[in-house]
């Protein structure tokens, strides 16, 4: 069997301030940085758990506003292998012919200008540029809501190894899982949810429920907002520049779900009783 | 008094499966974006909670190398407001004469290339070319490193009330807290802490040690070695890679600091008992 590339074991020093302290073994979550290229031109490095690699690449390019659909990556393929041997950390992205790309885009929407110079507000309009509100008229019961956690928590077998990946998972309206992502990087552990959706034509996500395992933060509103999910959980507490995207982008968005409470920051229309 | 920039009040609703829905406000976590300028040439775009962002900026270029000392900055100029007014989101930093800055710098230290392409092997080489391993002959009492999350989570006045953000520290190694940054972002929070150093004379933090609220990546022993800090706790988990860097780099890393327990998975030799 060959090793996971989730974890890596290394050697570590357990210590109790009463029972002293012992050599063990211990599983680590891996991260490597992954060079993600199109049509050869490097567009971002990020620091990611190896593991569903063409998925974060599809997703991260999607997420970015750089491709719109399935149809524009003809190929994704490995660039250099790592001494190691598992995985690549190059992907280079070949598009479909006629599918161009604006470079620029990928940095510009927190660099919009406006009167009032760069700010939330600035950012939230730069977004909406390329990805419209939702309007999706889904809804799930409350109590399908407060089943997720448990089942994220579940599906999280990693988790319980190494205790240092962050997931991502899409649930249908029943609380279904469809797909569950982790990783070093919040970023990536959604970008890998997205990634998959495009590759099993399951996007857009539009009467589905997105759950993460940590914050809620402008960029993962924007990921969300771009793979067009209505419906956006969170274990731990929302920025206050998500909360703003949210209700600007006709987004539902849900944070400390815990237990049978939560707190609904943005368009509680599509959470209903019972 | 003037509103506190780090949170936000926001009308949410309180929901309970049981108990029903309720409206009530809310404090949340500010986010705003920050454009860093060098020489009026744009280098990052953060997204941070504002407030100590002077400190912010001063500490981020220090740790990313591309200035050295508090000398090297002759001014941080505002940019252009935003609208609340309460703060700038632009800021531009003015070198002193007869200093350069290598603007390549800034993200080449993911892109180095070796024989094995992009990895973390060749992320730490291209590291060590700026910053050297720390080799501080401090200890500290593995007493002192257990209670340090608890006046940790004392000093952080904000976190309860918004539960949105991470916070750093340093601490002499009597466990005296010296200084405490709080943002939406854990990069951030370091960088404040280390741009506070700069400003306050404080650096290099050579017999100091670093407490983070949450995990610890590459990017962050990074950020720690630069500005040379022997010791670095975090109440979570490590990655892989942040191990292998804190091995070569000689930085002590302590994981999982909870109770009186702890992992070390890194130069042990400066934690003594006793």
């Amino acid at each position: 069997m060959p090793p996971r590339q989730e974890s890596a074991s290394s050697e570590i020093l357990k210590c109790d301030l009463r029972a002293g302290a012992k050599v063990q073994a211990d599983d680590l979550a891996v991260e490597e940085p992954l060079e993600i290229r199109v049509k050869d031109r490097s567009v971002a490095v990020t620091m990611r758990t190896p593991g569903h690699d063409h998925e974060l690449v599809a997703g991260f390019l999607l997420s970015e506003g750089l491709i719109r659909t399935r149809g524009d990556i003809a190929a994704i393929v490995d660039g250099e292998g790592c001494e190691k041997e598992l995985y690549s950390n190059t992907l280079n992205v070949i598009l479909s012919p006629g599918v161009d790309v604006d470079f620029e885009k990928l940095t510009r929407h927190v660099f919009a200008t406006s009167s009032c110079g760069i700010c939330g507000k600035a950012s939230i309009e730069a977004v909406h540029q390329h990805f419209a509100p939702v309007d999706s008229k889904v809804t799930v019961a409350m109590e399908t809501i407060t089943r997720l956690p448990g089942i994220l928590r579940e599906a999280q077998a990693t988790f319980s190894r190494t205790g240092g990946l962050h997931a991502s998972a899409i649930f249908d309206r029943y609380g279904k899982l469809l797909v569950m992502r982790e990783d070093v990087g919040r970023h990536n552990a959604l970008d890998k949810v997205i990634g998959h959706g495009l590759f099993k034509n399951l996007l857009p996500f539009d009467s589905h429920v997105l759950l993460v395992s940590g914050r809620t933060s402008f960029e993962i509103m924007q990921k969300a907002l771009a793979a067009r999910i209505p419906i956006m959980c969170a274990v731990s507490a929302p920025s206050s520049l998500a909360v703003e995207f949210a209700r600007e982008s006709g987004q539902t968005l849900v944070g400390f779900l815990r237990g049978e409470t939560m707190n609904i920051y943005a368009h509680p229309e599509r959470i209903i009783a019972g």
